[in-house]
């Protein structure tokens, strides 16, 4: 049996989208489409001639870690302490932790480094966690690495580029823990046009450039300078004073990077497989059974210019069906329906047919779902790669 | 150690929610405040003469089903066939999948209910689905019980109970699997006064009793009578003609349920736990480990007259901070912020202090995690119970 949902043991095998060994709903991935749209960001970062250290949040596999990385020890970039010891057991030795520390992590941490002889760089921005690392490093005899997280646009953590004197007053507490600067662009998440886009991938790398000069003018290293998010990544036109690009979500794309304009619609790599088991034919609806827990509560494209609403709806190959959308869900139900003023019919789905839904969030989808069912160049699951979750 | 992100194996312990032995972000659950919400509706029901077949697909845990059971061998209902499997090796005999069902799941069904020996009844609203059933029954040998889904208010699968000729011949498809009748009262999300959840309670008794008696008068048996949702079970006054009452996330409870008026704020048993990671104070942001990966994306309450943001947060012993929210969440961050115009001043939290975080949607949140931090009388965490995901 290929899989079902009472499986912790996953046996590899072939099955076709339609077979009943495919229990639903199901966490679909297309091999040949994540292929390519990494080998596409990689070619573009090595047009501009700068590193690239995956961000593995969206994944959180190691099968699809390993197609990522420039190599099978990295680097890369993680979202939990989680992430970091399965990452480090599948051999990967160059892991940033690129969320902001809490003093009570660090002893997990140096468990991590000292169990699998990885390098673990950790992120902060703040003097009194600069203080906590190195006096930790000092009490412990550990060095460890950490950046300073440099806000480029208001949208969450980091110090700002103009704030020279807490950028310096970081950097001199970390000590010989310092390794350089750490910029995420999140606020281009809201742009929608490559002009601008281009412009906030620049803003980004001047904030991280002025940040590293700032440390260096102050007498302090910075060999790393890391930017990224995936819009950013995509449109950067220039790179140069960056070293590293970090980027994760593009590896799949989903409805609100197509918003975006990260990705196209037909290359998102990430579906959930549904199964009809309902109609209301007085209302316009078929009921399936991927309801919000496999699709997730994500909503982000009702922000955007096309709202997708819980998901669009393909065919098995892939195709979408004509203005069919997940228009509701509850927890084990998804309810499709056509955009208001179709002005067409509803596909004949009866019940047992299947479909496939395109996530508006590819990490909030990913994270509802414990394996990926992985089709390849043939339509078929060929492979289940397994996938973790928690902290 | 109690717990940590990457144990599998699970070790009970006692620890003050300030330990480091505490990985953040992870789930709550305060076992006074559980067993209160549980007497309180068995009480309710009791005085109302009705069965209860508590739904456990907010809680999916063996340790919750059995302190909300009537008894160890249920009733219960699940909304996936891996509850189902899950709930049947930890004892429970009688379950009622509330999902509409599909022919590709009639064997695997089969497979639990003879391994575990479990009577376990499906739900359809459709004579195609009833004739699945029926020939499958034919073919194996096996008689599948069956209750039939009966719209009360439109809100998304069944029959309506003025569509008797439908009814009948569902019923009559089914032949000696039918069981009776199921209703959800969804609706009642949308309504937050008591006289008119009341009166939604009462639509859905009358709907279900109508739907009961045109299969009796039809010559048809009808011995379950079956209705629920929180709010409908909390406000109901009479459930005359109803046997049994389907409620779940009444246990735990959440700001949407106390939105409508289903809990109070002060009931609700789950929270997250999250540990302060840094600060903006030049916007009046602090910065949690707990994002939405730990909430879920669930915003139910923006539609609510209060709007919770992602959760309301609370000190160490639960009680909320004024008009402190969870403005905003990224994947692994939350941004904690003052209510718009609440004229106070922050609470002082430095890094690496912990909150509590009441969630939007118990059933969504919980959904996140893989564990339950059990909070004893002593506000300590005296046990860990798993909890399951997935189909």
């Amino acid at each position: 049996m290929l899989s079902t949902g009472s499986d912790t043991t996953i046996n590899p095998g072939t099955a076709p989208l339609a077979s009943p060994l495919l229990t639903t709903p199901c966490l679909l991935l297309d091999e040949p489409r994540l292929r390519a749209n990494l080998v596409e960001m990689q070619a573009h970062l090595g047009r501009l001639s700068v590193g690239f250290r995956p961000h593995l949040k969206t994944a959180k596999s190691i099968d699809v870690a390993r197609l990522a990385m420039t190599s099978t020890a990295g680097p890369a970039t993680v979202s939990t302490l989680r992430e970091a010891e399965y990452f480090a057991e599948g051999g990967v030795r160059d892991i940033l932790y690129a969320v902001g520390i809490a003093p009570q992590k660090l002893d997990r941490i140096d468990a991590i480094r000292r169990r699998w002889d990885t390098t673990l760089t950790v992120l902060l921005d703040s003097v009194e966690q600069a203080e906590a690392v190195a006096s930790w490093g000092a009490r412990t005899g550990n060095l460890l690495p950490a950046l300073i997280e440099i806000d480029a646009d208001g949208h969450r953590s980091g110090v700002t580029p103009d704030d020279a004197q807490t950028i310096l007053a970081i950097g001199r507490a970390l000590g010989a823990a310092l390794r350089g600067v750490l910029l995420h662009a999140g606020d281009s998440y809201g742009l929608d046009e490559p002009g601008a886009l281009a412009e906030a991938a620049e803003r980004e790398r001047a904030a991280a450039v002025t940040a590293a000069a700032i440390l260096r003018g102050g007498g302090l290293p910075c060999p790393v300078v890391s930017v990224g998010s995936t819009p950013t990544a995509r449109w950067a036109r220039d790179l140069s004073g960056v070293t590293e690009v970090r980027a994760g979500v593009f590896m799949f794309g989903d409805l609100f990077q197509a918003g975006i304009g990260s990705v196209a619609v037909e290359n998102i790599a990430l579906s959930v497989l549904a199964t009809v088991i309902g109609h209301r034919r007085d209302r316009g609806w078929i009921i399936t059974d991927a309801g919000w827990m496999a699709l997730s509560r994500d909503r982000s494209t009702a922000r955007q210019v096309v709202d997708q609403g819980y998901g669009l709806v393909c065919d098995l190959a892939g195709r979408p069906y004509p203005d069919l959308l997940v228009a509701e869900a509850n927890q084990e139900h998804g309810i499709l329906a056509l955009r208001p003023g179709a002005g067409i019919d509803l596909p004949d789905l009866p019940v047992g047919a299947r479909v496939r839904i395109l996530p508006n969030h590819a990490c909030a989808t990913g994270a509802q779902h414990d394996r990926y069912h992985v089709l390849d160049g043939d339509g078929q699951v060929g492979a289940v790669w397994p996938r973790i979750s928690g902290w």
